[in-house]
């Protein structure tokens, strides 16, 4: 791609943040919030947030790109005829978002039909966003901007592991995030998308999740992709259609976790 | 205890904390961060941050009220001549703090000898901050300044419950843990001291907790209660000496919680 056109993918990706922004947290911990029941089972709530961040996202994307293609969580398909399609989770983490953490974010990718190449994660209340694609690699917030850059961490022994839910996903997914978390150093949980900014910024070295929609990783993979980490499946695949996926700092813990992962799958 | 008195306590608390912002600040998500193994066994770091935060309060404790107390996680006791006791976590939550997540905090109370008068949740990252007791039950934040008050919820079904770690302690306590949240909405993990400031905000409804020093829970205790919510152990007992700990929004979720945790103790 020539400059001109990534210059534009990034500077629409930075107004897509900005414009559902304002729409995420207008209902962020405040009265407006109205949630349902988008499973019958279970609980996986919906947001008139979440639903009016993505319809600001598309409409500029179809005002600015309409050829184009965009695939959201919220509101469904539109096909490309330009071979690029906008990849957006308006807020990744509702669970986080209902409960007040700081921890839901924004994702947007932009994916050329092959692979990623371009990923955000923005998290609005904090006002943190983290960008990869077409040699950046960059994040901005409350406290400056820098450069992202995953860990050197090439141990499992001196690695920190995060997931989203202890139980992860079906019972031998539960049991595959455990085969590696006995053997890092320290295991968290928790932190929604946020936890694949932090392994982008360089303090978290795997993120193990399973159950994940291409709209739910195609952000984080173009983030973690630029600073120098690793995603693939837990079989070593592209991770771009979601599943079990594997974030690493770098190719050794990447190796290390995915022997212990794969028997599991 | 008179205005003036109160007034004083308030003042000295904020700058407390703003004096421990700025060495948490300076090393969070930095490279000059230095770790230590407290415990022989276990991950339980201490950071020169940790140090350096409790340092500077007691240095301003010390030079503006000189006959109060301290009990510090980090630098120890001193003894109290004029009643009142500060009792401070410069950072509570050091596994997140290292791991960069934006759920730490400095944990900031002054008890009385019988309870606890006030307490103080800091954020420095995202830059909140929460304060309760002497009538006074308030935040501000990067969006603003308002009020706290817990939840109206009464139901655990309809319950959000938090706890840092799944494992909560002891095996009697993750079970204990465990037969609480079967009941309730929605279970969410890894936020550490900024469950508590959610409790107080109405957005978490449950936080329970086991293996906390009192440091841990005297801020949180002072918050929530100024909030409107309850905190005590898990047989209804004072919580302020921490240890095992249950923080409801309602009375009515407190007592259905502790009714089954009490079997587990």
């Amino acid at each position: 791609m020539n400059e001109t056109l990534t210059n534009e993918l990034v500077s629409l990706a930075h107004r897509l943040a900005d414009a559902a922004r304002q729409e995420t947290l207008q209902y962020f911990r405040g009265g407006g919030l109205e949630t349902s029941n988008k499973l019958a089972e279970g609980f996986d709530p919906v947001t008139v947030a979440d639903r009016a961040a993505e319809r600001v996202m598309r409409d500029l994307i179809e005002a600015e790109r309409p050829d184009d293609g965009i695939l959201g969580e919220e509101l469904g398909t539109k096909a490309s005829t330009s071979g690029l399609t906008w990849v957006l989770d308006p807020i990744d983490g509702t669970r986080g978002y209902i409960s007040g953490t700081p921890t839901w974010g924004t994702l947007i990718a932009v994916h050329d039909g092959a692979r990623v190449v371009m990923g955000m994660i923005d998290q609005p209340y904090i006002g943190e966003r983290f960008l990869g694609g077409f040699g950046k690699a960059e994040f901005s917030g409350p406290h400056g901007a820098g450069v992202l850059k995953t860990s050197e961490i090439k141990d499992l022994a001196k690695a920190t592991i995060f997931t989203t839910f202890p139980e992860v996903g079906a019972p031998n997914e539960g049991e595959a995030f455990k085969s590696v978390a006995k053997h890092c150093q320290l295991t968290r949980y928790g932190m929604d998308c946020y936890s694949y900014a932090l392994l982008a910024l360089g303090h978290v070295d795997l993120v193990v999740e399973a159950c994940l929609a291409p709209y739910d990783i195609q952000g984080p993979i173009g983030v973690i992709e630029a600073a120098g980490g690793i995603v693939t499946n837990w079989t070593g695949g592209p991770a771009d259609q979601g599943g079990q996926v594997i974030a690493a700092a770098t190719p050794e813990l990447h190796a290390a976790a995915l022997v212990l992962l794969s028997a599991h799958v």
